[in-house]
């Protein structure tokens, strides 16, 4: 059961064991002492007192350099396939944090070459356009314009495959199997793909030309692109980067993580709020048969969409989410009442953010890097 | 005793058997019937009348289509690696040959990546350099400026990345491991490289907005990588490059092929004189133990490489050749005498050639193809 789950960059699926994720991959558990640390820096995201945020690499390390004064960058991405959903949003709200916190530049990397090579059904016209899309989410959520900045893979490509290249040739098609699941129906691009991944977690040193320590937040399905990249690091002269694991938002109807692939089961950031009460309405939760039965033997929280996703993004308060909890538990509130309340919340964190990714539009493309 | 040689992009070992090379690959040869049709458009290049280009692949239907007035292009290339040699320059002889018998335009690739990713002791500086340095001597061969353009794959990979996707996402790891022989240790940019060879068979289309035919001028040891991008050009929407194939040039020293592996069996383009003497004085020859012997007995050219060097490049005269040729059979010359030919030969080519490739080193990089 607990083996019965898959994740890797190109599909979450099963339910996830996120303790045995950890051994698998061989990150580190962001225990009580880190937690104590961080909070030394700010105010610590309810992302991290809740454990979504749970695992990393080398954060001590890139605290350690930060406390003696060396600053580092930020670096995460996405893959620009279609609209934006809130699982998206989610380690993009956490990355704000750390920019925010530490005063760390950030560079977003929209790779529209992966996109296009691992979906059979999009051409480099969708994933251009989607990147463009994308992006106006990224910097509706608040991120300084002047700290941030996006890297298409192939307008940026030029930068790129120098160091690309120097990470492909210490990367064996072994090395890419075992870590990727890559088999002989691979497309060469596919297989050739993570190197481009890797190159941001350079980028920052290359551009200054010292080295600069990089921290990339991510979702731990991201992690195998970057254990690749840490294990080429130092043999090409630069700091393997430090990660920050979160964990999957999950889908409305109680599967491990939000997907496209489900429009039912995913509220895209476009979405209108009769859209999101409909989908919200369809949610999967932990309620019982009949609002008698409820009342009497209490809801199951732990399963319950409605209730994550208050956990995870829309309740910060502490002490509420805790009351939610019981008040789910003891059967003191039901289902209906839950759903309109979280509906409630993402069609007021939906009109603003609709707002402020209209307004992106107007400056987005300088924030493009560019090329000479 | 066949099958007892290799031929691919990277290697080239064992004695050649040109003929199975046509069955094994799967090209046509260049027929009589051909080369008829070939000396409409001008006098016959003595490497088309000697069968060292010797095979093609849809050749007769990129002529039918200039003859209806459709004109194509040439693509042909080199890996910087370092200093070029004679075997470097005899299919370029023949590629200008073409440019002005066709009025064809030329690009010419400077594939650095390829030759950093398959060589490990070579950096993107050093193989920037040498393209630089390789490129001198395809101008000194007299190629028209205006229509020569040079694509150096680092500089000009924002164009190249997308075609170079297209290719790549239809390619399995199982058709680059069977057409180029990969196995688990091959490094995964090796494994992707193709794709960039292919896209210069399309840029010409890409670049007009328009199916323009591509014809390629290669070593037949470069099929494998045009094999591939034919298989995948229809149904990206472009023509299927037609292809134009040599023989390899010898090594002085008796092997099939003139490499830099092999410093002494190899005459670089900037060698001089002294060094031209000494390198044809050790050459291996088809002579006797004594000069006796061989006034007896006569040579054998079929194996020596000075008199291959006469017969692929620098004996154009088709009657002195064969001449020559029976000189030798009937041992009426001997080899210092051949040799001392052959060194003035190619001590006056360098000597014009070394000129012509400083001359270049003026205008080269306005040749380059360059991106906004």
């Amino acid at each position: 059961m607990a083996n019965n789950f898959v994740v890797t960059p190109w599909e979450v699926s099963g339910e996830i064991d996120y303790d045995l994720l950890i051994e698998k991959f061989g990150t580190k558990r962001i225990d009580e002492e880190l937690l104590d640390r961080m909070a030394d820096y700010g105010e610590l995201h309810p992302m991290l007192r809740r454990g979504i945020v749970y695992s990393h690499r080398d954060l001590e390390w890139i605290l350690d350099l930060y406390d003696k004064g060396e600053e580092f960058y930020l670096y995460t991405g996405r893959g620009p396939s279609g609209h934006t959903h809130l699982g998206h949003l989610m380690p993009w709200m956490f990355t704000k944090y750390l920019q925010d916190t530490f005063g760390a530049k950030l560079f977003f990397q929209l790779t529209d070459d992966e996109k296009f090579l691992f979906n059979d059904t999009l051409s480099l016209d969708d994933t251009d356009e989607a990147a463009f899309e994308n992006a106006l989410d990224v910097m509706a959520l608040g991120f300084d314009p002047e700290k941030t900045r996006f890297i298409q893979d192939t307008h940026y490509i030029k930068t790129l495959y120098p160091l690309a290249l120097k990470v492909a040739k210490k990367v064996t098609f072994s090395t890419a199997k075992a870590v990727f699941g890559f088999d002989n129906s691979t497309n060469i691009g596919s297989i050739f793909y993570t190197s481009i991944q890797a190159a941001p977690a350079f980028l920052g040193s290359e551009l200054e030309g010292k080295n600069i320590p990089c921290l990339i937040p991510c979702g731990i399905d991201q992690d195998p692109h970057f254990r690749v990249t840490r294990d080429v690091a130092n043999g090409l002269g630069y700091y393997k980067p430090a990660l920050i694991h979160n964990k999957m938002f999950p889908g409305l109807l109680g599967n491990d993580k939000m997907s496209s692939s489900q429009p039912e089961s995913t509220i895209y950031t476009t979405d209108s709020k009769k859209q999101v009460k409909k989908k919200i309405g369809n949610a999967f939760t932990g309620g019982r048969v009949s609002a008698e039965e409820q009342r009497k033997l209490g809801g199951n929280p732990d399963v319950c969409a409605v209730f994550k996703y208050q956990f995870f993004v829309f309740e910060e308060d502490d002490e509420a989410i805790t009351e939610l909890y019981s008040q789910c538990k003891n059967g003191e509130i039901l289902c209906g009442e839950c759903k309109k309340r979280l509906t409630e919340r993402i069609v007021t964190f939906l009109e603003t953010h609709q707002a402020k990714r209209e307004e992106a539009r107007s400056y987005i493309k300088d924030l493009w890097m560019r090329e000479d």
